[in-house]
């Protein structure tokens, strides 16, 4: 029963502040087994059109068709699980469809390539009504649009209990320009996009306005202090702009990964990659204001937050110090710390200048239902 | 409870029978939160060899990196959700990975297509051990290592009832020798691989076995005279020698796909496609021995049985009367009737000589939890 009640809640107030689109929909409610599983998909992808030269064929066969010609083809895949990696009682459903993209995309963008394709499969109980699945796809289709993907694949099939999204990603790059987790040598200056912690703050207050709403469902929250950190949970962006930033600056990061799970724990995938240690400057770290002013509200530490906070997609990229000169006028991005030999260790200098030893906590889907 | 609760059930003697290798295991219970997610994807995969030429970076990275020089890249994806598409009490873990990536594969031979490389995302619920997983990764590994697959990514997550897996594969085809659903001309012949309606019949069997054990776990089924529907339910291969059958034979079939959902849906799939009509000869579709027996004593209609049972993953194809000579001496091959013009409509001839037209009832994922 799940889901209809999550449709439901829909119409709360909190909800009623992020999705309206959605609300109009909810007069309307046609059973999926209505189209039946060939006319779902149809129905579903109708609208999508091919843009990539690379795609030859997308859905209507046993597979899609793509040709890369000379360039090396770059995978990735994830798998969004509905109550582990999004609550739909705050998570509209075009928002979260656009978000699985982006999930996706992000992992391409960390190897300094241009996303291309995606499938989508999507497993979902019966009692989502035709309407909420339109709602889905409409992300799903708004962000392929932006970023210029083409959807040439996917699975639609029945779930007992919850929304499952499962992704696929191809894209595409010339073999000298990817940039791997390797490659980073000591001495290299480490680098982010962006700023940190925001869309980890935003889920902590829709968290709190859910069990405000479960109390007093009468409450009108006023979120109006929170709209960057919702922003950036619930409609988060992929750094395409900083791999095309990278061509025109003709700049290669000589390793890179994206911050899905938080800065600590990526930093630490970088230097074990690159067997190197790293000192990263806590008062380097970049925090948007509401960041800063949230901590404050919330009692806890804006650091702790940056490092282990997670689903940031923002870029962490090691670079030459001789490359210092292309970077440094922009403020999309900030020098964060420095590579040092492996057995100088992986360290935090803090703003009190004391070298503590970084540690990766970051969101551990495993760890979650312990 | 339930993932529990299926495991506890694979030590009953109906699955003694099929799932030895689980019970030696099942001493040793290690609870996947013990590894996280980075060491448990790191474990699971340790023993994934790269073969393939095409596989530049397999797993550790944000993404794979694969080079196809000047092949067509073929893409396909399927999701497998526990209750819906395999019932975990009489379907071994390593009989589910290996068949989870089968049906995948299948999809690509479909297009006449090489099948390369695979990702795997996996959602499962904390209550399964390790031990479970690396039972469904041995079979995963299993049908790679047959069927010559790299495994080049995933995503291992929770999942707060069942077990998901979501498969995406990638192939490799020259341009010319890609086989789509559409292409087939009128006066072709129909043809179809192997035999028909055995895996349904084998789902059927379970199914009569599993409720017969509830009513008396005492009870000894013998099997032995369901052993071929069993195998083909519970171990299912692709038809990848078809495809290096059409390589040696110079054959290249006019459409092709591979039957998942039942003879009848597919054949109508071909025709659509082709904008063609078709006549269907009931006394030609090819069936075991074993699953006229069977259907004698179930009192079911074998022929129902063929046309809509689905998983059979054989292939149905059209060829030219004039490439009748290089196919009429195989014994895995079957003429089974014609394609007609688009007017004449799509017809099952009946052993009576009478036409009645095809319907698609094949097994409809969304109309199960009807």
């Amino acid at each position: 029963m799940r889901p209809n009640q999550q449709l439901k809640n829909c119409q709360c107030k909190l909800l009623f502040y992020f999705c309206k689109m959605l609300e109009e929909k909810n007069k309307d409610r046609t059973p999926i087994s209505e189209l039946g599983e060939f006319g779902l998909i149809d129905h579903l992808t109708k609208n999508f059109k091919i843009k990539q030269e690379s795609t030859i064929k997308g859905i209507g066969d046993d597979a899609a068709v793509l040709n890369f010609k000379d360039s090396e083809v770059l995978v990735s895949t994830d798998l969004l699980v509905e109550g582990v990696h999004f609550d739909l009682s705050y998570m509209p459903l075009k928002h979260l469809g656009y978000k699985a993209v982006i999930v996706n995309l992000s992992d391409i963008y960390a190897m300094n390539a241009i996303a291309t394709q995606i499938t989508v499969s999507i497993a979902v109980s019966n009692r989502f009504p035709l309407e909420a699945l339109e709602e889905l796809y409409s992300g799903i289709e708004t962000a392929a649009r932006i970023y210029n993907i083409d959807v040439v694949g996917g699975d639609t099939t029945s779930s007992i209990t919850g929304l499952i999204i499962s992704i696929t990603v191809m894209g595409r790059a010339n073999k000298k320009n990817i940039v791997y987790r390797e490659g980073a040598k000591a001495n290299d200056l480490l680098v982010v996009t962006g700023d940190l912690g925001a869309a980890y703050l935003g889920l902590q207050v829709l968290e709190r306005e859910k069990q405000v709403f479960q109390v007093n469902p009468n409450n009108q929250p006023d979120l109006d202090a929170y709209s960057y950190l919702l922003e950036r949970q619930l409609k988060p962006e992929a750094r395409l702009d900083i791999v095309k930033l990278f061509k025109d600056l003709k700049l290669k990061p000589s390793s890179m990964i994206d911050i899905s799970d938080g800065l600590s724990s990526e930093i630490m995938h970088l230097c074990k990659h690159s067997k190197l240690g790293c000192d990263l400057y806590e008062n380097k770290i970049p925090l948007d204001p509401q960041v800063i002013s949230t901590c404050e509200e919330f009692e806890i530490d804006s650091t702790t937050v940056a490092l282990n906070g997670g689903e940031d997609y923002e870029l962490l990229f090691t670079i030459s110090q001789d490359d210092y000169p292309k970077i440094k006028a922009n403020p999309n991005l900030t020098v964060i710390g420095y590579m040092r030999e492996e057995n100088a260790g992986m360290h935090l200098v803090t703003r009190a200048d004391s070298k503590i030893p970084l540690q990766a906590q970051g969101w551990n889907a495993l760890n979650d239902q312990k």
